[in-house]
Formats: C-alpha cells, structure tokens, sequence
C-alpha cells in the first residue's frame, strides 16, 4: 500500500511509457516528487499539448501540428527529391546524421499483408498522385532491410519506374567502425559483392 | 531538426526523468503519439495532479495529499512501534516486503554536515516530540548501511535512550538467494560474528 492515491496513480501512468515497469516507474515518481516538481509540471504540460495538438503532414504524413510540417513547407527544399521512410524516427535519424536537402513522405509502416497493412494503410495513393505530378525525379527508398521492409521497397521501385520517377535504395554494407568479427554473414556477404574499385 | 515544434518540447521535457537521455525521450514520444495517445493524456492528468497535491503527512512526513496519510490516519496501526527510514521508497520497500504493522518515521534524507543536512532538515525535533509522548516504545531504526545512514542511526539511538525508548536495527548479514563467493567481504565479516546457535 502507498501512503498516496494519487501516487499510485502515477506510478501506474507512467507504465504506459515504453520499458518502464513496476520498479522505474516508482523510482520516476519518487524523483519528481522529491526533486523535480516545476520539471513534471512542465512534462504534463508538453505531454497533453503534444498528445490533443499533434496530427500528420497532409503532404508527407509526418508528425506536425500544423497541417502542413516545417519541411514540406520549406520553399527552400528539393522538390524532385523524395525519401520514403517508414516512420518519423526513421526520418528524424536521416535529419540528423545527413545533408538531405531533399523532401520525404512517411510511410507509417511497412506492407505486411497478414498483419492487414497493405497500400491503402500506407497512403500509397497519395504517394503514387505525387509521383505522378512530374515533380519528383528521384525516390530515395529508406526502408528498413527486413522482409517487409524489402517487399515494401521492391512495391514502391516499380511505382516509382511506372512514373518515370528514378528509384534510388540506401547502400548496404559494413558499418563504419565496425569489426568484420562481429558483423552478421548476410551483411558481409552483401558488402562483399558490392565490393568498390579504390580510386 | 524534428518537424515539429510540440515534439521537441515534449522530447525535452521527457528528459527531466530519471534515466532518461535524448534517445530514449525520443522513442517514449514516438511511442505515445504513434500508439498510446489516451495513456499519454492520462500521464499528463496523473503528473499534473500528484505534482500540485501532494505534500508531506504532518505526522510521519511521507508523501501524502491529506494532511496525514493514510497509515498515520489508520487506527489499526500499533502506536508503540515507530520505524525510522531515510526515503518513502525505503518506507514501501517496507510495507511490500514485511507484515509490519507499526507507524514511520520518514527522515527525507540522512545526517549529512558537509551538504548542510543536519537535525533541522530531517525533522528531528519533530520526532523528539513525538518519543517524548510515551506512546512509542521501540523505535526501529531503518536507515541505510551507509556512512551516513550508520552516523544518522547512532544519533537515533541515543535519542530513543533519552526517552526510555528502545532502540533497534535491521539485522545484516549475507542475503537470502546471494552465493557467499559474490558477498562483499565486510558483510561476510559481519554475519559471521553474528552467526547464531542452530536450534
């Protein structure tokens, strides 16, 4: 027994969060009652504005509370670029760690037919209405290298080839400070059989 | 930069939890908005409320949103036993794991002259008063087995003894489930003098 209702009911909400159990979810409650009080304040806050305020992109189906995300408005992004991504981290981790002055369209998920995912889930008819508009001269597919990520891949090159668009995949290969040890068979023998000339 | 403005709020102020850095602020966002919006507005009402309500109980100084708590408040509880513990964790860790039917004592921290905690901080007049009473005949002493919480144990005891009241400790010794060969030695040290006769 808790000596508080409305700790308990803390503790029990933040369960929701991804790997937070029993044991952290205590702990989280006892370090904001005890020494964060203005910071949780200020989390319930941004959590219910996120939470009632944030929609999709009408253009790339991304995270936006505005009907139209800071990047698909930017006049000052490539529109004959497009990358497909399958969610909003994977498009947030292409942000980050590249140049890509380019636009995206966010796929939120991936074609998985048992799962009942199939092209209309994925907004795949906007995405095709685009490819159409003649805009678009190259479609960057950074799905995920798993089977579903791959067959939804292949689906989008031959919509992307049907509209005169290029289709473009990222490379795969070793990873950059990786030992050739630890790096699983399939990855190594991909990289080996894109091998590169040395200039 | 992410799309949206809201997001990055909401990934920053997750931050303020224990544990919790960039990465892992970023999927508990993502998590929320893709899959668990009605978790994360509860979240949102569940801080909200237990930051603005809850305070410490007058007698026992626990969290609790009511003047007193309800084990201060229970009438079924043995007023003659009194534990002392330095944190409410400490307090439910208790409750969860013991039948202990008595009353607390929470410090809210242990002696600590160099960061300026001293009797004042811990409340230690108010748990004077309350031994002086006559109500209370054992005190157990539940601090931590640090430096510390042995220095706050000793200050305890004495004042117990001032007040006719008998002072006790946790026993310590080598852990239920815990292999000798992984024990630290001067717990090890410890149990050993204080093995007891096989009965």
């Amino acid at each position: 027994m808790s000596a508080s209702p409305l700790l308990e009911q803390l503790i029990e909400s933040l369960r929701v969060l991804p790997g937070v159990g029993q044991k952290t979810a205590q702990r989280m409650a006892y370090h904001l009652l005890e020494r964060a009080r203005d910071g949780g304040k200020r989390l319930s806050k941004a959590l219910d504005d996120a939470m009632r305020e944030i929609g999709h992109c009408e253009l790339c189906r991304d995270f936006s509370e505005k009907p139209q995300c800071p990047i698909c408005a930017s006049a000052s992004r490539d529109a004959s670029l497009l990358c497909a991504v399958e969610s909003p981290s994977d498009l947030l981790a292409i942000e980050q760690a590249t140049g890509y002055r380019g636009r995206y369209f966010v796929l939120q998920g991936r074609l998985s037919p048992l799962d009942g995912i199939g092209p209309e889930e994925l907004g795949l008819d906007q995405l095709e209405d685009r490819l159409s508009e003649g805009e678009v001269s190259e479609m960057i597919i950074a799905t995920n290298p798993t089977v579903e990520g791959e067959a939804t891949a292949h689906f989008l090159s031959q919509m992307a080839r049907r509209h005169g668009v290029k289709p473009t995949r990222l490379a795969h290969g070793v990873p950059l400070g990786g030992e050739l040890e630890y790096v699983d068979r399939s990855t190594i023998a991909h990289a080996f059989s894109s091998r590169r000339a040395v200039e």
